[in-house]
């Protein structure tokens, strides 16, 4: 049986730590090609580029892998990489690792979990990784067992088209990890705090900031899961639609 | 009974048609405060501006809102005016009209859309209006009434907290619009085709194209409603969890 062929991006930019490790751990499964942003793309959500335009190169980087870093967001990487790049369809498309967490609301700003939803869209096999440690020298490789048996199981198991996966993995030594749970996303949201300034030329600017605020202390909660010491897996989807308020919409529309 | 306050954004930014007669319907129905992007932003999903920073300024525009443009994203227009602009909390965020249609899977690129789920986040009535016109002269007006008519509904009965609006109009007089349809999310996807050309440098570089390719038929979807001659309203929500696939996905982690 041929190795399966395994797509591997981030929003870190394709130097990240993050990427560099999950690349290797993918080394050992499958044949891997990157298509990563040449820049950092932190909380461009599902951004795409469409009044710029987008270049490429190729670049050598240690491993067998084959790697390109793409002028464009997360999502732009993995549309590049269908239309031009891959020689044919992946069996899998990984995105990561973050530095930094991307459980509850934040899957809908992260780059990370965006490349990830857009495979989805795709109808390809797709899973986030984040690890909840912002550092640069973050140290990945105690969750490499934990994130190479998820990619396998889902290999061996495919999720239904448009299902892709978010998981988040604690900041925790190997042998302090709990296990694997799947939760539902937290709910929660941050807080923001428009830190202001005065330029050289005396005009205000701002910097976003803000602070974490989970609402949600449910036990099937991602948060929840990873403050448990947890690894945490939600199965998340495309389709935004609130069917159950489908009938009272009608109602108060009065249509 | 004071009016109600009125926070519009958009994100084609502050000068296109379709916000400044979303203002001008608004304005028949409450203190309306613009907070807008400074450029145009379509395309730009949740993303958020963390590595840069944000300006912003009054500007002066016919009618009596109040109207500020913003360096940023449509997410940030509203992040930004909740912490640093409205007097209080709105009781109502609507995003629009854009220049062309966020019906199906444009809802998760959309900048529009992004606006109003982002003040879904924050706890607010949200609405997002797209019309399926791209030009810069569309007729807006048109959907003048069913535009007001569907505010004015969420108004008197707000959705639950988290909910949020995709209000889509097909490019129609106002006489041949058929009503309104509350619908799902259409099943459909773009399929992308990355225009290659040559720069006078010898380089290579991509535009991003692609053609639309409904997948979906069903009758109760939003493109459906839309060939129909209806105006599509779909309930969204920022909760992505696949609910129904939580108790597979236990089984095939092997949990």
């Amino acid at each position: 049986m041929s190795k399966p062929l395994i797509l591997v991006t981030n929003d870190d930019g394709i130097t990240a730590p993050g990427i560099r490790n999950l690349v290797e751990f993918m080394n050992e499964i499958g044949e891997v090609i990157v298509v990563a942003p040449n820049s950092p793309q932190s909380g461009k959500g599902h951004a795409i580029t469409i009044n710029q335009t987008l270049t490429f190169e190729e670049i050598k980087l240690d491993g067998p892998q084959k790697d390109y870093s793409l002028s464009g967001t997360p999502v732009d990487c993995v549309k590049f990489a269908l239309d031009k790049i891959l020689p044919r369809r992946p069996d899998l498309v990984v995105s990561g690792i973050n530095h930094g967490a991307n459980s509850s609301i934040n899957v809908i700003y992260s780059g990370t979990m965006s490349a990830a939803v857009e495979a989805g869209v795709e109808g390809l096999q797709a899973i986030g990784f984040s690890l909840l440690d912002f550092s640069w020298d973050a140290d990945f490789l105690q969750a490499k067992e934990y994130i190479q048996n998820i990619v396998r199981k889902v290999l061996l198991n495919p999720l239904p088209p448009g299902m892709v996966l978010n998981v988040n993995i604690p900041k925790l030594l190997k042998e302090e990890i709990k296990g694997v749970k799947v939760c539902k996303q937290a709910h929660a949201k941050w807080e923001e705090n428009f830190d202001e300034r005065i330029n050289p030329h005396g005009k205000k600017y701002y910097w976003l900031t803000g602070y974490f605020n989970n609402m949600d202390k449910s036990e099937d909660a991602d948060e929840t899961a990873l403050s448990d010491g947890y690894i945490s897996v939600v199965p998340v989807k495309f389709d935004l639609t609130a069917y159950e308020y489908i009938p009272k919409l009608e109602q108060i529309l009065e249509i």
